[in-house]
This record gives structure tokens, C-alpha cells and sequence, in this order.
């Protein structure tokens, strides 16, 4: 049953693991009850994968993670609970992310080092999260979303799908903290939050729209909008930017921009049209 | 004398150290000289605790943290120098927490994953410090407070009972960086502190005020003042603040929330007042 | 070969290391191919030492650290390649960092907990980086660089001798997100960037300024310039910064600080005339 490559015997695999074909575990991994661990999967060192994580194919998890972490119903009794995680193909996760049980995450997954992501989130396919972020519970994460390093992604977040979200920008959601009231902020496709802004609760950043680095966001962004300042103010279109070496307009950026988006091979337009046809 | 539950061959308990009842500790766990572990104690995979740590009962210390770490007086000649680290009862403390030695943690503590603490701090009872925030040395942290993710408290702060401290929040201590001078910042009971705002060195805030997001706060923030922007000026009184759904005055909020502070089963005034007649 | 002073059997040492004199390598430690250890190194529990490491004498590497950490090449086919990372003499790297290979960093290196070095980096002597620091690839960081806890340096960041980075600093790059273009930060030597600043793409922060804690940086900062706000504006003169206390101006700071600085033993003004006798 078990034809793991294992590279140590300090490896704990509870008998109720199913393991698929050509996996590789390395030193000091512990794997919990109802694990399933699908082919070409790679953990590395230290990996800790808690009670009914469910791990497809092809994905790579770093050194000292650890999947499937206790809710707080655990500290009661010290008995785990039934929360799945499952995270999708060919997932990258770098090393000592932390991901909670109760997530459901997409194909194509990407982390940098010490993420952390509790519990009850729904992430896309093809989302990024870089160094550190931490991703709060009960949010919704599109697909294609990218969150640099160190965001913090407060309870109740919408992102859509093609949002980027920049280094050390904050989510909040309590509009008169501290509250039992939760605001999450709400992010339409294709918004880029610039590094280290800050998104005061229940605010809604519509498609297109650009948020300034440093801004501190206390009103709806309009969509195409650029916002700047603190609090952030709009200073004009997105259509008004201009790339300073061509003197082009850059936003919408979907139209300058394919690196990592399903249109990579070809550009925007060519790849919506062929999607209209093909519906 | 060593009765603990024990997962693995892979741990290392120091014979000098002292064991309670029905403690649990799983694999790869290290415990140093003269540690002192009190009953129903709950000590996950990989934890090191170092010399001279005191864990009192019903304490569960999550996966990888490191308790006792070394000062820097260890560096110099890689021994390790007494530095006592004391932590109250029923502390749930997450995963890769590193806190330091000589530090002083009252009961009921809890702390998100990542958490760093260094040394000389005293911290009072039913403190709660959220995933990568970093305490740094000789800070004065009271009761009740609650730091959440990814904080930053310099050095000499000093923090009343009921303090909240949002995500992302620095509190500075150097007026003049680089220098030899601290001024720790000093905030008193009741206030709030939210995202991502950072408070100058020897700034006093002072009680039932509200420091809003994203603010940069330059000089003391009289009691029950709202302060925003950067710099912070006053905008309100704290009772100019209604909720938007009831209208109703929020703040100051001992009035209004409740949940995990000592009044939670009945009411802020119900509590005062036996507390008062009590004494 | 192999003379090290090994405390555990759960040790994994490549036989292609070259290890020197008086080393200490405590348990769960793994050392891969081609690894250079010299005299007098100490490497705590469970560090992870990948390919082609080479750390020099007198070294510590804290517990769990994760030296010459794969690039993006490792995972397309799980083969590590050539990416050399060096280590400078009598660094102190702390718990859980996270340094990736293709790296030289020099002598008397000091590191907090869980900072994160990505690859084509070098860094002088005598550099210091706080918890949780995220250093991307591609930066310059000259001699005697001090940047402090959980601040985010761009890629292409590039930063010169003697120059101070304090908490939560973010240096961005993208001059409209997202895009290809990368405008790396550029910081003069002795200038001293507060806690919580933003610097916006390419903008140049010139010898002996000072950003204010909080600042959004979106244009240069001229020499011996004080800048403040969102946006940053000119305030004043650093020489009309005067000490609260004495009265007396404090910058440029190497005038009147000296802690940790090559003049430390005498004053900056008695040290750089040396130096300039020497040429």
C-alpha cells in the first residue's frame, strides 16, 4: 500500500493514508489519519500534514509546513476534528506555510515561505501568496489573484478573479473596532492594490480601478479609478497613465500585461474573443 | 519521575527537568535543564524548550516553537546564561512561536502562529498577540490587552489593561534614529489602535481613545479622542461615533462589547459595580 | 573527515563535505552536497543546509534556519542546480531564516528570527536584518546596513553604506503594477529611512536624509533633507533637527552615534581622518 520513497525512518504515516504513485517524503514527516496524497507528490522535511488533508497531483510542499491545522475546536480536547483541506495540482508550497483544515484550494496554487491561511477560505486556481501573508477566515479569493509578501487579508474578504494585491497592504473589516460587526472589503477583477495601502472596512474597489502605495482607502474606489493619499482621494483616470519610457497608456493593464495570465501565449483580446466563441 | 506520555524515541528531556501529570509530549520535541512543566501540559512535534522555563498547567505549546530562546549574552561563548521564562496557566500558544528568556507571562495567554517575544517583558493575564507580531525588549504589556497579526512593539512600550492593538500597527521608540535614546510609547486603558497605524516615540494615548487606520500619530491623543491621517489630528470624540445600522453610540465600546473581556457573562456596569462594592 | 561534534544521531551529513575544526552541530540537522564548514561554526537544531553552502568561521546559524533554499529552477524537475550561497565570518544568523543560494553575504552578519533572502543578492559586512525581513532578489546592500524588523526591499533595490531601513519599511519597484519594469529603490549612504515608510519605484533618497515614520516617498529626497507626509514633503534641514533634551543637533547622525559603527572605539571624525591618512 504505502510505496513512498522515504528517505529516513523518522517518518510517521498513519495507516489510513492513501498514497498514490512516485511520491516522494523526506525526513521527519508526520502524516495524519485520512490523508490522501495523490501521485507525483513531493513533501520536503519536516512536514507536518494534519487529519484529512487531501493533496493532489503533481504538488511540491515545503520544507516544515504544516497542513490542515487545528481550529480552535481542537485546544478543547485535544481531539481533532473533521475539517478537509484540499489543496489542488500541481500546488507549490514554499516552506512553514501554515493552512488551516476547512479550505478548498484550486489547481496551481504558489506560496512563498511562511504563509499562513486559517480556516473556512475558498481560493481559485492560479493564485499566488507571497511571503508571510496572512490570509484571516471566511474569505473568497478568485482565480489569478495575486498577493504579494506580508498582506493581511481581514475575515469576509471578496477578491475576484485577476486582482493584484501588492506587499504589506491590509484588509480590515471592523468599522468600530473592537465589534462583533464584520465589514469584509469587496474587490472587483482586475483592481490593483498598490504596496502597503490599507482598505478600511465594507469598502468596495471596483474593475480596473488603481489604489496609490501608502493610501489609506476609506470610500468606495469607481471603477477605472485611480486613488491616491491619506485619506485616499481620486487624482484621476487609469486611462490618464502613461508608461514613462513609450508614453503608452498601461491600464487596463490586461491589454500590457500577460506574464502568469491565461492569455500569457497570446494577448488579452485575442484570448477573450476565442473564449467568447468557444461559449 | 518522568511519566510523560511520550509519541516518539526521538525526544530528549534533560534529566534536571520537572514533569507533572498526564503532560503529552509528541516527537522531536528538546527540553532543557531545570524546565519546569506543570500538569496537563500539551507540547506538539518539534518544540524546543530551552533551560529554565517554567510552563504552568493546562498549557498547550504549539508544533516548532521555542521557548527560552537565547539572549544575546549567549552568543559570546555559546552557553547558556539564566534567563528565566515563566508562562501562566491554560496558555494556548500556536506554531514557531519564539519567545525569549526573562520574560514574565501571565495565565491564559494566547498568541497566533509566528510570534516572536523578546526579552524583559512582563505580561499581565488574558493577553492575546496575533501571528507575526514581534514584542520586543522591556515592554510593559497590562491585561485584557489584545495585539493582533503582525505587530510591532518597540522597545520600552508601555500598555495598559484593555488595550487593542490592530493588525500591522508599529509603535516607535527612537526620536531621533539612529540614537541611544528610547521613548517607548504609552497607551492607556480602553484605547484602540487600529490598522496598520504607527504611533511616534513617546507618544502618550490616552484612555477611551480611538487611533483610526493608516494614521501616523505624531503627538499624545488626548482621552476619548478620535485621531486620523497623516499627521494624525482629532476629528471627533469618540461618542460622536454612531453604528450605522442602530445609530446607537459605539464607543467607549466597554460598553458596547463584550466578548473576552471579564464582563462577558454579564455587562461592563453589572461587573464594575460588584468589583466596586467587592472592594 | 568528518570531526564534528555531532549530539544526536538523526544527523545527515553529505560525505562531500568539507567540515574544519571545533564544529558543533546539534540534532536534526541535514548538510547536502558540497557544503564548506569552517573552524569554529555552531548550527542549531534542525537547520537544513542545502548544495553547495559555504559557511565561514566563527559562524552561528540558529535553529531551523534553511540555508542555500531552492530557486524556481529546483521545481520544474526537483534536481537542485548550482547556486552557491556565501557566508561572511562570525555571522550570527538566528532562528528560521530562510536564505536561498546564489547569495554572498560578508563578514559579521547578524540576522533576527525568520527573515527571508532571496538569491542575487549581495550584502556587505556587517549587516543587520530584524524579524521577519523579506529581502527579494537582486538588491545591493553596502557595508554596515542596518534594516530592522519585517521590512520588504524590492528587487533591485539598491542601498549603500551606512545607511538605517527601521520597521515595516517597504522599497517597491514596479513603476505601474503590474508590469515588467522594475525601478529599484536607491539610498544613499547615511541616510536613515523610518518605521512604516513607503518608497514609491526608482525614487533616489539621497546622502544623510531622513524620511519620517509613515512617509509615502514618491519623488528623490535630496541631501540632508528631512521629508514627511503622504506624499512626502520637505519639511526642514536635518541640521534643524535638535535633540529634545540637550538642545544640541543630532544629524548627520555619524556626528553623534557610534553604537555598532566602525567608529565606534573613537568618533566619526577622529576615524574617518585615520582612514584618510591611510590612503
Amino acid at each position: 500500500m504505502i510505496k513512498v520513497q522515504k528517505e529516513s525512518e523518522n517518518i510517521m504515516i498513519d495507516s489510513s493514508a492513501q498514497l498514490g504513485k512516485n511520491i516522494i517524503v523526506k525526513g521527519d514527516v508526520i502524516i495524519g489519519k485520512n490523508v490522501i496524497i495523490e501521485d507525483n507528490v513531493y513533501i520536503d522535511y519536516g512536514c507536518i500534514i494534519r487529519d484529512n488533508v487531501h493533496i493532489k497531483k503533481g504538488s511540491f510542499i515545503g520544507a516544515r509546513s504544516i497542513l490542515g491545522e487545528y481550529l480552535m475546536d481542537f485546544y478543547k480536547d485535544k481531539t481533532n476534528k473533521v475539517h478537509p483541506l484540499v489543496i489542488g495540482e500541481n500546488t507549490l508550497i514554499r516552506t512553514e506555510n501554515v493552512i488551516y483544515g476547512d479550505n478548498i484550494i484550486g489547481d496551481n496554487f504558489q506560496t512563498g515561505h511562511k504563509v499562513t491561511i486559517r480556516e473556512n477560505n475558498k481560493i481559485g486556481s492560479n493564485v499566488r501568496i507571497g511571503t508571510l501573508s496572512d490570509i484571516q477566515h471566511d474569505c473568497n479569493i478568485g482565480n489569478y489573484v495575486s498577493i504579494h509578501s506580508n498582506c493581511f487579508i481581514g475575515e469576509e474578504s471578496k477578491i475576484s478573479d485577476y486582482v493584484w494585491i501588492f506587499p504589506h497592504v491590509v484588509l480590515t473589516n471592523d468599522p468600530t473596532p473592537p465589534s462583533d460587526k464584520l465589514f469584509g472589503v469587496i474587490i472587483d477583477s482586475f483592481a490593483a492594490i498598490s504596496a502597503r495601502s490599507v482598505i478600511l472596512p465594507g469598502v468596495h474597489i471596483c474593475e480596473d480601478s488603481l489604489v496609490g502605495a501608502g493610501a489609506v482607502v476609506t470610500k468606495d474606489v469607481l471603477k477605472e479609478t485611480v486613488v491616491v493619499g491619506n485619506p485616499a482621494k481620486k487624482i484621476c483616470s487609469i486611462k490618464d497613465i502613461k508608461d514613462k519610457v513609450s508614453g503608452k497608456p498601461v491600464y487596463p493593464w490586461r491589454y500590457t500585461f500577460k506574464r502568469g495570465m491565461p492569455w500569457e501565449k497570446s494577448d488579452y483580446e485575442t484570448w477573450i474573443k476565442k473564449l467568447d466563441i468557444q461559449k
